[in-house]
């Protein structure tokens, strides 16, 4: 655990200084059965005075790296970004990176304390997972040269930095094109705030699936939130209180369609029989609800995948194909929406 | 980010060697505003060349530290670990150190990947957050010398090693406890799986209360479970497929709460007007759930901070006051039990 230089065997020199086989010392190493117990200590001897450096942390090493790829992210809170998290971690896997994880807690403080430890530390790359405005990191980033990828739905139409997301408009598309094939007209969506170009999206995506159906938008069906639970279930409240209300409801992110969830639950209006809900981003929690979540899925293990691979391209210095790059969304069909029926026909 | 050790400036080093006064170069290291675009530039240019490090950053180097705290989980799912790693990412904001995080997913083979790559790479020291047994793992560390914490439930009664967790026994006793004091007499249990010493001591507190209060024990009424949401559906089907079904349910865990809900919705069975729930954990979606769940909290960002700060003390070559420490359980009521009320008057 030293940082000065050790002298650092290789395997077959610390076989020789034990007189094993290199096997024998792959085995220690590997922790791995069939040594025996005294083998096993005398190699262990050996690796400790000498602090073996196994090959791949060699390598980091002779290229002048760390071997550490470092995440920041708003908040650690099982939604989005633990899918993001899944495929970042299962591409480092491979790559024999090692995973440094932060939340910034939306305090700008905390975050220039990260950076500042980060630069002071050292890493070979960051993974950007900010949703909001982070033009003051990103440039830091680029000032210091560290190789970074944005991932992703940004607030600009263009960067000059790596960026991955998916494509949100379309989504938004989707999850209200399939609500009217279901024979609802009146659709209730609750966005994010839409000075964000992502919730913008989402919205022009309804709007779209609306006006290519010929059904003019009603802007009292529109209610803006912030992604929170608390959104869903205050403007779920807005949406049922309406002279006519909709039959189905579009909300922003899975987070907001627990919030709807809970407002419906209050209300006794039961789900699909006397609402469709459908969400957005397909999380962990979105198929445990009851009933299970329709919602529009974000390729999040994919896009954690390629933002890594992205990236270690960039640490190899290798150029991209692309630096900005959308995945696909989808839709998830579960159990939370069907064709809407007359109240009178409602148990 | 090259290892190899270059001259190390201080903060007045910089200031001199630019011309400007340290509270300048604080400002552009803490990427504050106020310092013009070409001063800005002359010191980034220096700290550049010199690789400016930082006092913690240097302490850590001086002590022969990496920085890095190492955490281990079985996988990222946003219940119970989210909680516990909020906490150690508070304490370790304070210590300065950055927090690599590697979920194992329960396979041997990667953990004996990521054991690898931590001897190699070195730690300061490991937070195991392994809920089955990895007592190869806890050797392992053990005979490397590096230091560590176990947190939450150990399947051993006592161990070589620090451990932290919680209060298990007595918040099974409080959960049913909590029921019978509503009028509950005929409660369903869903237990994880019952060789693990945590799954028995939540049956034992279960057990416990329903012997102080003169109920006796009907084994059908207990359900072995594995802790996932498909048990909470699988086995509520069954309890109220019982000739008596109870009024009702203690989940061993939020997830199979979730099951549980499942379940009762499908079979249009309301929350808690006609079955009661409680879980245990109280994770980060229970308040979201329709109707937010009454549970056992386990106090997991008490936890995390508490393990981070034990080892912070072991790696600074303290000793702990005590080494198996549990922290108090407590139920947090929200909405989802009431006192039964007979079938006939349901609506």
């Amino acid at each position: 655990m030293e940082l000065e230089q050790p002298k650092r065997l290789t395997m077959s020199e610390i076989a020789r200084e034990v007189g094993v086989s290199t096997t024998t010392v792959s085995k220690v190493l590997n922790q791995l059965p069939g040594v025996g117990a005294q083998t096993r200590a005398r190699i262990q001897h050996v690796i400790e005075q000498h602090e073996y450096v196994q090959n791949h942390a060699a390598r980091h090493l002779r290229k002048g790296q760390t071997g550490l790829i470092d995440l920041v992210l708003m908040r650690l809170e099982g939604g989005y970004d633990l899918g993001i998290m899944h495929g970042v971690q299962e591409t480092l896997m491979e790559s024999g990176h090692r995973l440094a994880v932060f939340a910034t807690h939306e305090n700008e403080v905390v975050e220039r304390l990260w950076l500042r430890r980060l630069f002071d530390q050292s890493t070979d790359g960051v993974l950007l997972l900010l949703p909001y405005e982070h033009g003051e990191i990103a440039n830091s980033l680029l000032q210091q040269k560290i190789p970074f990828v944005a991932i992703g739905d940004r607030n600009e139409p263009a960067t000059n930095f790596p960026t991955i997301g998916s494509t949100i408009w379309l989504g938004g598309y989707t999850a209200t094109e399939y609500l009217l094939s279901l024979g609802h007209r009146r659709i209730g969506i609750i966005t994010g705030p839409l000075h964000l170009m992502t919730s913008r999206a989402r919205l022009a995506g309804y709007r779209e699936a609306l006006e290519r159906a010929g059904i003019p938008v009603d802007p009292a069906l529109i209610c803006e939130g912030t992604y929170l639970l608390g959104d869903g279930l205050k403007q779920t409240y807005t949406l049922l209180d309406l002279p006519e209300p909709p039959t189905a409801i579009f909300a922003g992110n899975d987070a907001q369609a627990t919030g709807v969830y809970q407002a419906l639950y209050q209300r006794n209006i039961r789900i699909p029989d006397d609402m469709s809900v459908i969400g957005f981003d397909d999380v962990t929690y979105s198929a445990q609800m009851a009933p299970p979540l329709t919602t529009i899925r974000q390729p999040l293990v994919e896009i954690g995948k390629m933002a890594t691979n992205m990236l270690l391209r960039l640490i190899a210095g290798q150029t991209l194909e692309s630096t900005n790059v959308e995945l696909s969304t989808s839709i998830v069909i579960r159990q939370s929406c069907q064709s809407p029926r007359s109240k009178a026909l409602s148990t």
